[in-house]
């Protein structure tokens, strides 16, 4: 595995196949955190992650500038895990990006690591069409970024009830 | 086959699959119903279910107590179909039962059998985040259910458009 | 491939994977549309989707007669690709046709195929129970027909992160 991406639903085992998959590799362990604490829930959700993982891991936050980060971290003794793709999405419409462009960056870091680096995301287009033009189009950006990635990762796969179903190679 | 666990989406054909799996196999039919009739189209359903299983099937009601129900029901001679465990995780919540404890039962229950068991479970995680707490809480409920079940059984199937994808082994 | 059905997500690759598989094959090529221009955004897209495919497609617009239109346009020397059923579902219910005899000829019609022939389907039933009926109706209709159609053809595919994941055969 050189980069990896983990797709899946929501506790789907998503966060914790990609942190064993990371901590069966040699090297230090970055976790980068693409989610913010709007609120309560969120902020505990968070918190309670970090604890989860424990000590062996660093964590940076990183809700925009994925690419950047990527790219400033990346070394060959130590794995990346960015986690996860959808905040990521979710970010870049409430920060008015330019998707596109913040993508096609994306991609070129994946292309341009230089240690393991592992993407959690999630599948969000498999329920029914959302009522509001926001979730429409969040589902429409969330399921472009998973594409992009799928194509430009060596080794994917999908998480159901925290088993894997291999999608590539 | 000696447990089972046929997961999939809304009218994915997991309880045909499941129904034809049991079917299959030597021993008495007993289907273990989580569903409770709280309205018209619920009550509905389960009577198409019901007259869809035919006359082969004994039908227990077990809308909380799966596991204590398993153990009384499980022997060498019968399989056993629990349909579903996201109704099940619907009432625990509704009761005010508590999850994890609930669960950690099941998959004792399920590490006992004495014949075969098939568990059906939906999984409701791949669309958008839902608007409202309840729905969020639920969905990490069935998710996490989900994920425990998977690892304690035999085998895993997830359904889609009727045809198994294998999960395990 | 003789008949093939293409499954998945919102956004996650169904259509550029079920229009390259139809061009990898001999033949003129056949798009037959379900989508009706309800509102700006769904014109815009069909819009879109057209330029897309690019001058060697043909388009046909049939929101409702699938069967005849599939039997009208089949010959060896075309491929048909119907894009999608979910979009027909959802068709069906507005005019108040009958779901099931609609099915059943479709089916009939995809065993009577002359030449290679392409459906597109999403899979709608993989997020939470919806809150109104007419939801809960679709989602119904449309993973009924998604069954019936995957029993009917020679192979099917489910899509996630424009990766293929094999159903069938």
């Amino acid at each position: 595995m050189r980069t990896l991406l983990v797709l899946g639903g929501a506790r789907s085992g998503k966060s914790r196949h990609a942190q064993t998959r990371a901590e069966a590799e040699a090297g230090a362990l970055v976790y980068v955190a693409t989610a913010q604490p709007f609120d309560d829930e969120m902020a505990e959700r968070i918190a309670r992650h970090r604890a989860d993982r424990g000590p062996r891991w660093r964590t940076i936050e990183a809700p925009l500038d994925l690419a950047t980060t990527i790219m400033a971290e990346t070394r060959p003794d130590a794995v990346l895990l960015i986690d996860c793709l959808t905040l990521w999405a979710s970010n870049l419409i409430f920060a008015e990006r330019d998707v596109d462009e913040a993508t096609a960056a994306l991609v070129g870091a994946i292309g341009a690591t230089r240690g393991p680096l592992i993407l959690v995301s999630n599948e969000v287009g498999l329920g029914i069409v959302p009522d509001n033009a926001l979730a429409r189009r969040f589902r429409d950006v969330a399921g472009t970024i998973n594409q992009a990635v799928a194509a430009a990762v060596d080794e994917a796969v999908f998480l159901a009830a925290g088993l894997p179903i291999r999608l590539k190679p």
